[in-house]
């Protein structure tokens, strides 16, 4: 007889992600590209056909107030009040994102619970598979929405109440897809949680491993900078009469680089600073730039080590004001300590990844996910599928076939050890 | 009796100033600002008012092709085959500008001659007094549009044919207000020329001097540089991995500074560098920038000192690439040689300053006029009254009255030397 793992179909597992990259499709010619928007007509459709394939494999669809989807399944025998394993990931995606990103975690959780029940697997707890609203941020929110709510740190109310650009609530947009439905998901009541994501990055092609066994996803900091100088005539102005913006927060953008890479030579390459974004006024080639906007992002799996970085930029700022005579403020808009995945977790992982004989690279994840949330409220742990080539949000995003499958086997074995304590 | 000079009224100068800037008025609580695009009705308003002046003062008034307005005024016993001294500005404005910009030149012309009419004045020229069409070049041009006609660097034709961003053209906009004229304004057939335009900067006030001389007008040469990095996940993407355009565009915006500091040090203020603008894409704050757009004004009375910091422009481009391994695309699309103004005409200025005891400042201008293109036909001056903080394009922009009288005498007297030449 095959064992568990053997029963997952990349087929199957291939057939469904393939029919979700039809929800939202942009034509490119760059890969696979979708947009699927929280709410949208192309959210609806890939709901929709997840809700048909959890009812297919027999699962009991729950949606609560905030369109989380849950798909249960109580093993014959279990008893349905013990604690379930769940697990899952997202359907949405960024404009123009790719079709594995969030998907594999929901439908190789689908996969999973197919090859448990084909083998007729041994269990003690039953299994649920998630889809959680709005984990991308992409028209309403930050981020990881749904597990939010789930995971208690926001309430129903405040999440429903969320307004996109054009002033569209969250509950209207679910209520308008057929989404919006009653209760709460509560991943507190969870036994425990497993997250597959593709990664991201290139550490697991590079290292050449199949799987990677997730041991911390980073904190982020967020620091919102604004720098006023004096907008001038850039014929008129002589060099000594400035106070240029601009090349104050050219030294800003430096000084983060810097500062990140003084931490990185001293305690690795987990710690990453970026200044994503800068927004100049008047921005016009003959006027001395007078105000300079900078989003800064900051993320460590040491919290300590992502205020040093911190600290840089605020003494970068008082060094400005000092010597070229700007105006500076600094806000932290987002902060999220790291979050630690739970020992349980990737032991369960460990060995089986071992028992399906396939090598994992521990590593730590510089991207957030709904697990972060969901490893507040109980043991959670998440694994990473390989990237070809890291591109992530961009139709360019691709995880070979096998190695989606590959994952899945060691998914579905490390749920069935959970499943079995 | 009165000499020319004191024939000047302040209070008609102010007249006209004051009602000039109630055309396009912007409400503001910073100053007096006026928004006057070429072809809209405040720019018809304010050419119907300045023909009415014209008018009544006796000039004989003819609108060419492009909407350039001149007044003649040919003084009893002038033979009128003779060419004119002429004088004056614009009345255009930038967007929320100023109400003494260009505005000044224009109706200090006027006043001139009806000083010079009032004191029966012995000379042997006709005067024009002219407002040039865009100027500022705040909806169809780079600027100095009309001059560009009257000079001959620009045909009718091409002018005629620029649109706005709308797809207006700037025949059908000026035919709309009344001013597409027949002939083209013929800048070469003059004498000679003095324009009065405020300082835009504070040497004047400064140095505590009522007026300035301007020796020459600077060049101006603009860089639009491309830098093209990899857009990617700024928590999933190490600093190792990264190619990142903004911090590439931030070391470049430092080195204009620098590199334009270090030619200040050798060879005196005259010369400044800027950078803009910037634009990142895809500006988001979790996204390692992938791309960068920056705009490059260099300004100086050497053209080899512009060419000398465009070519550290080039090598730091060069170094990034190499370093960073961004690619980066540079071009000129803008490259005006500095303008030397006649010495006959600066001479005329100094003695009329000295005549109507007046001390006066000998500088340059590092803001583009009218007068740079005239320069290039006929023997041209430039004369500047004090900016009160150096404001510029801005409804803080100010200059006293009493300034603009007593740089008004000054233009008086210039303009009867030449025309008694």
């Amino acid at each position: 007889m095959k064992s568990v793992h053997q029963r997952v179909s990349e087929e199957r597992l291939r057939e469904d992600i393939t029919a979700n990259a039809e929800f939202g499709a942009v034509p490119t010619d760059q890969g696979h590209g979708r947009t699927v928007l929280t709410g949208t007509d192309a959210n609806r459709l890939a709901r929709e056909y997840l809700v048909d394939r959890l009812d297919a494999a027999g699962l009991d669809v729950r949606v609560d107030a905030v369109g989380n989807v849950t798909g249960r399944w109580v093993p014959e025998g279990v008893d349905p009040t013990v604690r379930a394993v769940a697990c899952g990931s997202h359907l949405d995606s960024v404009p123009e994102g790719g079709i594995f990103d969030g998907v594999l975690g929901v439908y190789s959780g689908l996969e999973a619970v197919r090859a448990l029940q084909g083998a007729d697997a041994d269990l003690d707890r039953p299994i649920e598979v998630v889809c959680f609203t709005e984990e991308e941020g992409a028209r309403f929110s930050n981020g990881v929405l749904g597990s939010s709510v789930a995971s208690g740190k926001r309430s129903v109310e405040d999440a429903l109440a969320l307004e996109d650009d054009a002033g569209v609530s969250l509950e209207a947009a679910l209520s308008d897809i057929g989404f919006r439905g009653t209760g709460r998901l509560d991943a507190s009541a969870w036994d425990s949680w497993l997250e597959l994501h593709v990664e991201q990055g290139e550490r697991l092609r590079d290292a050449g491993t199949a799987v990677g066994i997730v041991s911390a996803i980073t904190g982020t900091i967020r620091c919102a900078v604004e720098i006023e100088g004096e907008a001038n005539h850039s014929g008129s102005t002589t060099m000594a009469e400035r106070t240029d913006a601009l090349t104050a927060a050219s030294e800003l953008v430096l000084e983060v680089e810097r500062a990140t890479n003084d931490v990185v030579a001293e305690e690795g390459e987990t710690v990453v600073g970026t200044v994503g974004s800068l927004d100049v006024w008047p921005n016009a080639i003959n006027v001395v730039p007078g105000r300079a906007e900078l989003g800064i992002d900051v993320r460590d799996v040491e919290y300590g080590s992502m205020e040093r970085i911190v600290e840089r930029v605020r003494r970068c700022l008082s060094t400005l004001e000092a010597e070229r005579g700007v105006e500076t403020t600094l806000e932290r808009p987002y902060d999220i300590a790291p979050s630690a995945m739970s020992d349980r977790c990737t032991a369960a992982l460990r060995d089986a990844a071992a028992a399906t004989d396939v090598d994992a690279l521990t590593l730590h994840s510089g991207a957030g996910h709904d697990t972060m949330h969901v490893a507040s409220v109980t043991d959670a742990g998440l694994l990473f599928a390989p990237s070809r080539g890291g591109f992530s949000h961009s139709p360019r995003e691709w995880t070979d076939w096998s190695s989606c499958a590959t994952a899945t086997r060691v998914l579905t074995a490390g749920l069935a050890r959970l499943a079995r304590e």
